[in-house]
């Protein structure tokens, strides 16, 4: 759902540095976790709809932790250090050497605001101002930082502890986003002062420097809900139930089953085709995606996988990073699938582990099935071909192959390969003892006694 | 829990064939699940309550899967079809021919509109006129049908589309739901027209038709709640949350002990003992029936089962269709039992399968046993007897019987039936190598090196 | 979180002989859970932080089911049977023969009343006077018993049936909660009549006997909320619901991450270190602490266990009582852990019971391990060295040892002593009959056709 913004080139900085002390964590605030992603993704993924031509994070606070994130997350994107925290104007000036060349408009953004909707940001880029700023109308403005704006243009920022009584009266607010030409930003930055009640260097100021040079400056409001901060663990609670009924409600929305919304828990990259089913108590991690039609039964705990159209999974089922289930694939309870490939029609229906596998369509997995995909020291794979039957209780130890059309004997160990067609067995004779259960038994108890 | 109204046969008629379009679904509205059963199940069930003659479900949109449900629902229950949605008039027109030589009366209801109580039901039934309309005072009065009321007599009922400005003043609303004399329906069905704002027959018109022939139509007010109708997937997960708040509620009251109530989802049939007691998300799907004092630990997902006096579940357990479980019986977790029955006492402590099984008097399931009751294309039986011992890890390849007393080794693969009182095993003697582990251990180590 | 008292010896007493009879239940109201733990614990724990000499707990209905419970609870509290119930007063006179000697402060708690913080007793014990009793100001006054006040000096209480119209307007009302001399309590308990409406000794009426002989009453007021008396089983779900908002927000404060708060339950003696993580749909049963930064995944239930830092728990694990896991354990999904020590470093990754077992440093056990600790009499033990590999599907008979870096093979049933390095198997070699599977195949379908 990208917007094409109408602009020129942009670059996208996303302020990441502080230390969030009132989270009471040694986790860098901008990553904890926010709808299955850390925070910091929210405002990257809005940044991304832009279409940046560069992105950069400043870290600074576990600046080594952020960085990794960052990588994960969004490989492209830079990072800029602010060793000190020195305020708002101090983080985005670590920026500059990284714009070097850079022509075109700026949007700051900060990693602890994850709500900030890609329409928003389409209509700041679009504002026809050399420095747009993102305000709100504060149902109670508080301690917000104050838009001073007369006729059209935005005057100046100021902050709440530098306000007069008059100026703390104006409702209009500051959400701290900006968007701005770069070349305006090199020649300014510079010249921010920290003459304030912080002693901190304000980015807002910027919008009073480039008064005074005659630019134009504009204000673009948006919904207050928008531009909440993470600054508690009881705010960063509160901001998941947000996300997650606003998901809940588009899921809905978009022809989705379920049972129960508020016992389903999506990520923010989570996709589900309308008619899907899901069941109560069910968590979508990062990067699912779920086909039309597909039924998602009760417990279950989603990450990394595909689920195609007419598939069921669970109750109860776990589905790892590289589990992809083909149509129609059963998947039953107590099993739990890694990395592994289920094509067409596998049926996987009870306590079983499937990891660092292949499955060719229409076999059956019996229950207590498990890949010993690992052996101490390395992982290795387990290819099972279409229409094979695995009895139950099958160690498959990998590397190891079983045919197409191929068994295995229940209770069996299988280290070796199965041609397409055969029949693997790998376990002891029955041996039956007349009476000697009950013998042992009253032996037991005999023992027992004793003791 | 059935009224036996005081009045003569009874015909029913339940309206399914609606597109619901709203739905965003290509399952057909009716057969969306609420309380863990499609809509359309608790029409029939309330109506079922008036112990009907004849029960008619009017389908057309998705009218095969309709009756599929239907047939499983109410076997009873006979199909009317209405290829063409022309209004509620012309779905009951096509009941006319199933109605031949029913003599009686004939009740309305919807199969998207599933709070209409049995008590009434009763109500409308026993009313004392020819056609009696069920209506709500309507907090908001918003787009329904209004009644038009002169003294005892109902006059008429106006769509809102159709309705003056005086009359749209009215707050009595129509629901919809309708019981008539089946003579004057015959009698006047034919004559409605479509001469109106929708271009549709309206039901509705029936009762001005009868007043103009002399016949005594009265309203049956009932609370507006009971009259909800389901058009979006927002309105079913709200009627879903309001029909778990009452079950809730009424489980609480009944001597239920809930752990957290917001966390367990009933059924619409589910049926619970006084002093059971039930732990934080607990799914009852339909057909579960519990004793008093029986125990479900948390995370437990139940379906078509029977679970005794003294029995403990869970948590972690699976029970599917046909599990019963005697007095005394325990299920712990990581366990699925289907199609089984556990005589009283028996233990099932983790990690089983127990499928088309019969576990006799305190027999004790060892850890990971498994029912091999699937040799790929038929399912098979496996029977258990009382005082028997299933070591850990037994597979039971179905068909096969363990006798009274006896015992399986741990690890075995059973697949010839075990005598009374014998011992069973099937596994390879362990045999132990000095020293083998660390040396392979440091090969592996050493091919990963080389890697 | 004790708090000194400046008081002297204290006697505590808790009345806990009530019926309970709207609640619906065989079971003594006191012993219904709240915070997974009895009622009557909550009692208990706040009267535990006076550190009282003597503690009493006064049982009637269920007394045998009660004394049970409270020696568990408490072993060093005492019982007084009351076996009739004919009043608060004449509760607390059972306890008399068990106070002989004792000379300072009795504190009179109820079973049933579990939200009386330890600042409130603290104030409540320390109050200048000879009898203190703990009032609030009742935003609904309805029937509760009011405190009549004259200066400071509290004068009597008079129950609600026998107050007349100028007492019933005054809004401090009555907790039932009182501290008094004990040589004063025993002095006057005998005095106490039952001539009022409900035929009953009222305890209440103490304070109108010491204040005609001169003593000293007073009111120390607290929270309503606190004074929150358990009744019905709808009043017990929201006093859960109380109990868990409280310690959702506890926690949150505390640093701890839920992902959400409102799936988590929190047993009354839970504790969590700051920046661990817990998912959605945890239970916490009584006993479990859990180290700073220790992950529990979504879907794991716990009770009477261990977390160590660094150790990842779920998703879908069950930590039963004696789980003790050391830093960086790994336990993984469909896993149960019952009275073991895993030291640090073990993983267990999937479908495995460790019951009665201890696993040394970085041992890996294989996914289908079981510990098969039962032998139909006895429960035996099973011991792991460090670094050990046990693979997938291991069957451990207990009593066993494997020693340190040894290995076992996938499928194996071990039941001899492993060495300090040795590598253990015990499974069948595989045998692979060419095309056999096909055929068999073939056969069973046409089989099927047969029938």
């Amino acid at each position: 759902m990208s917007e094409q913004p109408t602009t020129g080139p942009i670059a996208l900085i996303v302020l990441a540095a502080g230390q969030g002390s009132r989270m009471q964590s040694d986790l860098p605030k901008v990553l904890h976790p926010l709808g299955g992603m850390p925070l910091v993704a929210h405002a990257l993924a809005a940044g991304r709809t832009l279409e940046p031509e560069t992105v950069i994070v400043v870290a600074g606070h576990g600046a080594e932790a952020v960085r990794r994130s960052v990588g994960k997350l969004d490989p492209e994107a830079k990072i800029a250090l602010q060793t000190e925290q020195l305020g708002t104007g101090h983080a985005v000036q670590q920026t500059i050497p990284q714009l070097e060349g850079f022509s075109g408009k700026v949007m700051v953004l900060y990693g602890d605001t994850p709500f900030i909707g890609a329409e928003t940001l389409a209509a700041l880029i679009k504002a026809p101002a050399d420095v747009a700023v993102l305000g709100f109308e504060a149902a109670d403005p508080g301690r917000y930082g104050r838009l001073i704006v007369e006729g059209d243009e935005l005057q100046r920022i100021v902050e709440y502890k530098d306000a007069t009584e008059a100026e703390r009266a104006i409702a209009l607010c500051n959400s701290g986003v900006m968007a701005l030409d770069a070349d305006l930003l090199r020649s300014l930055i510079a010249r921010l002062g920290n003459d304030n009640a912080s002693g901190e260097y304000y980015l807002t100021d910027l919008v009073a420097l480039a008064r005074a040079e005659g630019q134009r400056a504009r204000v673009v409001i948006c919904d207050e809900a928008e531009t909440l901060g993470i600054n508690t663990r009881a705010e960063l609670a509160a901001a998941e139930a947000a996300f997650q009924t606003r998901a809940r409600a588009q899921a809905l929305a978009d022809g989705v089953t379920l049972a129960d919304p508020a016992t389903v828990w999506f990520a923010l990259d989570t996709a589900i085709g309308r008619d899907a089913v899901v069941g109560q108590n069910v968590v979508f991690g990062p990067g699912v995606t779920v086909e039309s039609g597909a039924e998602i039964l009760p417990f279950c705990h989603l990450e990394g996988c595909h689920i195609s159209a007419g598939a069921t999974v669970g109750p109860f089922a776990r589905l790892r990073p590289g589990a992809e289930l083909g149509g129609d694939v059963h998947v039953g309870n107590f099993v739990e699938i890694k990395n592994s490939v289920l094509d067409e029609g596998v049926k996987v229906g009870h306590l079983t582990y499937l990891g660092d596998a292949h499955v060719g369509e229409r076999t059956n997995i019996g229950a207590g099935t498990i890949t010993c995909n690992y052996d101490g020291v390395m992982k290795h794979r387990t290819e099972i071909g279409v229409d094979a039957f695995i009895g139950s209780d099958t160690m498959l130890v990998a590397p190891v192959r079983v045919g197409d059309r191929a068994m295995t004997g229940s209770g069996s160990t299988i280290t070796d390969n199965v041609p397409d067609d055969a029949l693997a067995i790998g376990r002891a004779r029955q041996v039956t003892k007349p009476g000697l259960a009950s013998r042992l038994m009253a032996a037991l108890r005999q023992k027992k006694r004793e003791h």
